[in-house]
Order: C-alpha cells, then structure tokens, then sequence
C-alpha cells in the first residue's frame, strides 16, 4: 500500500489546516503529521484528524457564513476557506416534526433535512472539506468511485472550482444517476463490474497515481471531518444544546461516527453543556453487517453482498463498523435494521407527515425509529432527532409502484362532483 | 365569475394579513377589503394587495428567522406566521458566478439558486403566502392546477400543514412528476385534458365551491406576493443593494413583476438606494408571447399554444403578460427569448461552470442572458443577477441525449492507462 500519492514538490503553506495539527491512527494512536495520508505508518490503520482549538465561542461561530464554513475553528480547513469558489453547503433546515411524532408516539422529534444541500445530500458536505483539503495538499485531480450521491457531490464541487474531477462508476448505473452526474462537465469513467470492482479499482489508482485525490480513499481524513457539520448544526439550530437521542444511517458508518466525535467536541470546548445522548443506527435489512453484529455482541462486522433497494447505504464491509459498535454501545444506544417494506413505508410517513421527500436513506431512518420505539430500545420521552440525508427525487423508483392519483376524471365540474371530491 | 368562495360564516382575526391593509384593482385602482377575491368588481382586473408599512430596518429583518418570515412585515402574513407548521422555503444560495461571467464576457454575476428550496423550486415561496392567506381566510382545502413544480410544493405544503390537499394535474402527465406529487399523500385528480383544460376545470371548481383556495386561482394575490422574497433576498444577500440588471424567467410573468415589486418596497422604506435597476424578462422561443409582444412594440400579449421543453414557463396566454411588459420597458430592460437548443447548452454551460444544475427554466434564463450580451441588449459592465427557478433533477430528459461517460473501460489500471485518463 502506498501512503501518499501526493507531489514531492508542493510546499503546504501555513495554517492550512486551521486548527488541526497532526493524524493520529484510530488503531494504535500513533501520530502522523498533517499531509496525504490515510494508513498509520505503524499498523496500516485508519488515520484521522487532531487539533489544537485554543478557544472557540458561539459568537464566533454564529458571526459566519450560513453555511459550513461558519465551523470553520473546528475543521481542518484554513481561516481563508470561503474565498475558494466551492458548493456553500450546510446549515440545512432542522425541522421540527410535531405531526411524525405525534403518529410515532414520539414527545419531541426534529428532523435533520439534508435534501437541502447544493446537490440535495449530506456528500456536499464531506466533499467540500476533502475539496479544501485536495488545493492545499497541491493535488490536481479530484476523483471518486460512486454510485449516486457522492458522484454528484464530486462533479458539481470540482466544476465550480474548476478543478479536473474523474468519477468511475459501474457501467451498469441507472441512466439517471450518470446524467446528473455527467451534466457537471468533468470525466465520468463507466467500469465494468459492480460496486466493488470500482472501488478496488479506485484504490490501485489512487496508490499509483501522483497527484489524484479520492475523496472517500486518499484525503478520506479530511473528507469524513466533514460530517461533524451535522452534528454543530443541529446543536446550533436547537440553541446550542445536544439532543438526547440522535439516528443516523449507517453506509460506511463515518456519518455516525463524526457525529458523536463532533458533540464531543462541542462538550469539550463548553459550547454547550454535557449531556448524556444515546446515538442509535439505522440500516436496511439487505445490507446490515453493522446491525448483526451489535445485536450479536461482536466488536468485528462480518461483511456481506447488499441486497436492498437503499442502494445510498449499500456498504457490504463497512470502514467505520467497528467505531459505530463503540459509539452506540458506548452511548447507551443500539443500530437496528428495517426490511425494503418498512423502507418504502418509512419514506411516505415521512411526505405525508411532515411534506419532506427523503432518499431510501431517510426511509431506513425513519422506519428504524419507529421500530427503536416499537421494541422499546428508544425513549419516546426524550427529545430525539433524525438524519435525511438525500433526496426522493433521485430514488423515485422505490415509491414508484406505491403511489398515485386517487381517480381520473374528464374535465368537468360534473364529472368532478360525481367523483366525490367536494 | 364568482368573486369569493370563502365560508360566510369565518371571521378574519385582526392582524390576519400583517401590514397590508386592503386590495387594489390592478387595471382601474379601485380598492377592494383583504378577503378571498382575486377579481375587481367594478372592472374584473386582477387584484394585488396594498399596504400601510410604517418603520421597517434592516435590524428587524436581520434578526428573523433564516427563511423568507423575516420579511413578514413585508408580507400579507401575521407576525405569528412561523408558529404555523410550513415548509419554511427561501434564503436560498446568491451564488457569485465568476467561472460563468468570465466564460460570456460579463464582469459580475450572481445566481439566485431557488433549487435549495425543500421541493427545490421557487413555488414553495408562493405556496407558503397562499397557504397563509388559505388559514386565517378559513379555507379548508388547499388546491391547484398544475403540471410540475407547483403540484410538488402544494402537496408538500398541504402535508406539512395538516391541511387537505387537492392537486389537478393532466392525466397524460410524466410518471416521475406524478410520483413527487403524490408521495405527499393528499388527493391527485388526473384530468382528461391538457393543461388549459385543467386550468378551466379549477377555475370553475373556484368558482362553485366554498371553502377552496386555489393557490393560483381564488387567492392569487396572497400567492403572488411571495415571489417578492426573491427581490428582498437578493437585495440582503449583496449586502442591502440592488443588482443594476436581472434575468428573470416569464411563465406567467408574476414573478418577474414582483421583484420589480419588492425592489420598488425596498427602496421606498429607505433599506436600500435608490438605483436604476434593468429588469430582463427571459422566456423559450415555442412559448414566448411576452418577447413577441415586446419585439413588436405591443402593449397586450397575443396568446399562443406552447412547444417548448421548458413546461414550467409554457403558459401560452400569460395573466401578467401586459405587466412584464410595463416594467421592462419602464426600466430599460427588455424580453428576449431563445430555441430549445439553446436552453439545453444553457443548462450544461451552468453546470459545467457553477456547479449549479438547474431545471429547463434555469437553461433559458442562462441563454437568454447569453443573448443579451450578445446582443448589445445587456451592458457586459453592469452588476447582474439571474434566477434559477427550479431543479435539473426534476427535468432530467432535456439533457439526457447530451451527456454520459467518456468511456467504458475493464476494471483494471493497465485499462485505466489504456485509456488515456492518468
């Protein structure tokens, strides 16, 4: 394996990285300096983000743009972040669903609506960190291997910043998928062979090639840190102030994971005030290698071939398993799984209550929150808070079969009176 | 006509519409009092509402909410209207669009990106006035005609709100428009017909039936005073000043009238200076009355039967039609418009430079601006902004046969090398 694949030539400028200071590996703890790194020296394990905050206020926060660069002090970005042409994405709504709750039984839910991002999921997010990170690093191609949202976070944040993107997909995408990506303009790469195949193929490249950036493989420590926005936000957005319980889908299990470390570091900094919150996982029966294994008492997750229509959560061997077991045990919380029906199900609760549209993503969401309360395992008490992190728009097919016009009538006021729609 | 089709029996609360203070007939100024009418009864012209605003600051606006409530003084609204569960649309993205100004020649632009909005269109401003208007007027079922955007933010809307939706779509109606539709669980009517023909079937219902508020029918001017948050945004968003020129899209031509509105208001208040803005109307050549019009120095709009890709701007016989024409020549602007095959490369040529994948209506406002400059009609130094109506997800077949992968390779490096991609 190759630990870096970036120029020997570039000289990183200081305070590129803002506050962070060094990579410490999530294995062994070993320490790293801040560059292209994403294996520990030592054991080959994950890398991820330290800093040195000093102090952060609320004022300063709240004085910042309305979007994520307003967390700029707790990103591994420079001060300087908002002046490069980028996607803006973030400070989406928090919404408080009174009409979900009350069906669920629920006392107080919000949900976190992520729809709202420039390309309508919380990859804009992760993107645009791992997009600061690849100027600084002085990488010149900005790639990915995807099979949906974070292909079109990627083309759109490297048009706008008029940088090189190459995205590989399976050559078998739905048309739709590869449309709303190729509009952007960059290089769209169709590989023959599934998921899988892309992404071992992504990594060979990007150990091979000077100068790439994948987001999600070689600047994944700074792409993930993109995640914690979640967390401020909705912190922010309830008057700084944690929720009790919290799910979030589970794919590769990094938005869960960044999550609980940016509450973490909200308590740490004294921007809000300690709180005992239980963070809960959600994932599709089809693909639910994380699930098995919290309720098997397992601190390993065995991989698995996904077969569920949440394609956005379809990660047979999950990066982040393990760290997900640790945050949800640690917590006091639990991950749990909903079949395809539950999801389709959990996707019109949600329209039909509260008017949001979500991603089969959201679907999972909410049909595990229900199921959480249903067994018991979530307190409908305490406030409670829920991720949607995509859009229905770019899984309409899931819902396809389940909705429709109540009747068809001619264009009468007759005809309108017969059918009994006074 | 029936001039109302509010229950006789509903009392309107005080304060009910905020600061307006009456109706006022658009054709002959004769005044009527806040209340479901939509039409004149001395003359049958449409109506718009009229205020009595008082003091209005930039402080007071600032400290609201991050939605388009925070102008509610300027809105027919209550000053409570946020404790009404709504899908909270507007401050969307002002995107500086340097890639795009450099690529036409233009030397500051802007994009107002109203595909941020939760059903990704402008209509959810619309939308949320009427419904406004729809509570404290007592109306109990919340309607419209509709083949796209405005179906999706009425269900949305409806949902969220608790209140009983009735949506009348065509029934020869795309698939995917029907599903984003319907996912939100009010009533969808298919009509026998083409739009005109759902057109008249509402109206009609209007007319007969008490207690329904159709959006863009019976509570039109509540509707169409949302549009004005466009202006108010823009405005906020350049730091209190107007743009010297904007591109806007004309279907039926209300909200290029009223932004010229909410910039009027604004410099009346005294929140912004005074400035002689260019208003720009921009429309698809198989569905472009209003340029016509404009072209042959005519002061009325002769209608015409719609063939253009861009079916949220296809209204053949445009209500403000006359409207449009009164402000951009008043102001020195003028109506242009430009052939489906343009509006396809206006699409791309946001995208590609932007990031910004907007719907049909996008790609005519991006190549009407296009025109302009080269056309002389468009001064290349001035300060300009567009809009950016709607969302290319929703529009996916008008670039479908333009874009997709580069190549198609094995998954492989020495293939990825082959290919020429490093």
């Amino acid at each position: 394996m190759s630990l870096t694949t970036a120029p020997e030539t570039h000289t990183i400028r200081e305070g590129a990285f803002g506050n962070a200071t060094h990579l410490s590996c999530r294995a062994c703890g070993a320490q790293s300096p801040l560059g292209p790194y994403y294996a520990c020296m030592e054991c080959f394990g994950p890398l991820e983000v330290g800093y040195s905050y000093g102090t952060v206020t609320r004022e300063q926060i709240e004085a910042g743009p309305k979007n994520i660069w307003r967390y700029q002090p707790l990103l591994p970005v420079p001060t300087d972040v908002e002046s490069f042409p980028n996607t803006e994405p973030g400070y989406t709504r928090l919404v408080k669903a009174d009409n979900l709750a009350r069906e669920l039984g629920l006392k107080t839910l919000w949900v976190k609506d992520d729809s709202g991002n420039p390309t309508h999921s919380f990859k804009d997010r992760v993107v645009a960190t791992a997009l600061s990170a690849t100027r600084e690093l002085g990488l010149k191609v900005f790639a990915c291997p995807s099979t949906g949202n974070l292909a079109n976070a990627v083309a759109a944040a490297a048009a706008r910043a008029g940088i090189r993107s190459v995205v590989f997909i399976p050559s078998n995408l739905e048309r739709a998928k590869i449309i709303t990506t190729a509009v952007y303009g960059g290089t769209l790469v169709a590989v023959d062979g599934n998921y899988d195949d892309v992404n071992k193929l992504a990594s060979e490249i990007a150990g091979e090639e000077e100068g790439w950036a994948f987001v999600n493989v070689n600047v994944r420590p700074y792409y993930s840190e993109g995640s914690k926005t979640l967390a401020f936000e909705i912190a922010e957005q309830l008057g700084w102030r944690l929720p009790q319980q919290i799910v979030v889908p589970v794919a590769s299990g990094s938005q869960l994971t960044k999550i609980d470390k940016g509450f973490t570091e909200l308590q740490n900094l004294g921007l809000v005030d300690t709180c005992d919150y239980k963070v809960y996982g959600a994932q599709a029966t089809g693909c639910s290698p994380v699930a098995q294994a919290f309720r098997d008492g397992h601190d390993v997750v065995k991989p698995v071939k996904p077969d569920t229509i949440a394609k956005s959560l379809a990660i047979g061997n999950p990066a982040d398993g393990p760290y997900v077991l640790d945050v949800t045990r640690r917590t006091g919380g639990a991950v749990e799984d909903v079949t395809d029906e539950e999801v389709v199900e959990g996707i019109q609760l949600l329209a039909r209550t509260e008017g949001i549209f979500g991603e089969t993503a959201g679907g999972v969401t909410v049909a595990t929150l229900k199921k959480l309360l249903a067994t018991g395992q979530l307190d409908p008490e305490a406030e409670t808070v829920i991720i949607n992190s995509g859009d229905g728009l770019k899984t309409l097919d899931a819902v396809a079969d389940r909705v429709g016009p109540k009747v068809t009538i001619p264009a009468t006021y007759d005809a309108f009176v017969k059918a009994g729609l006074q």
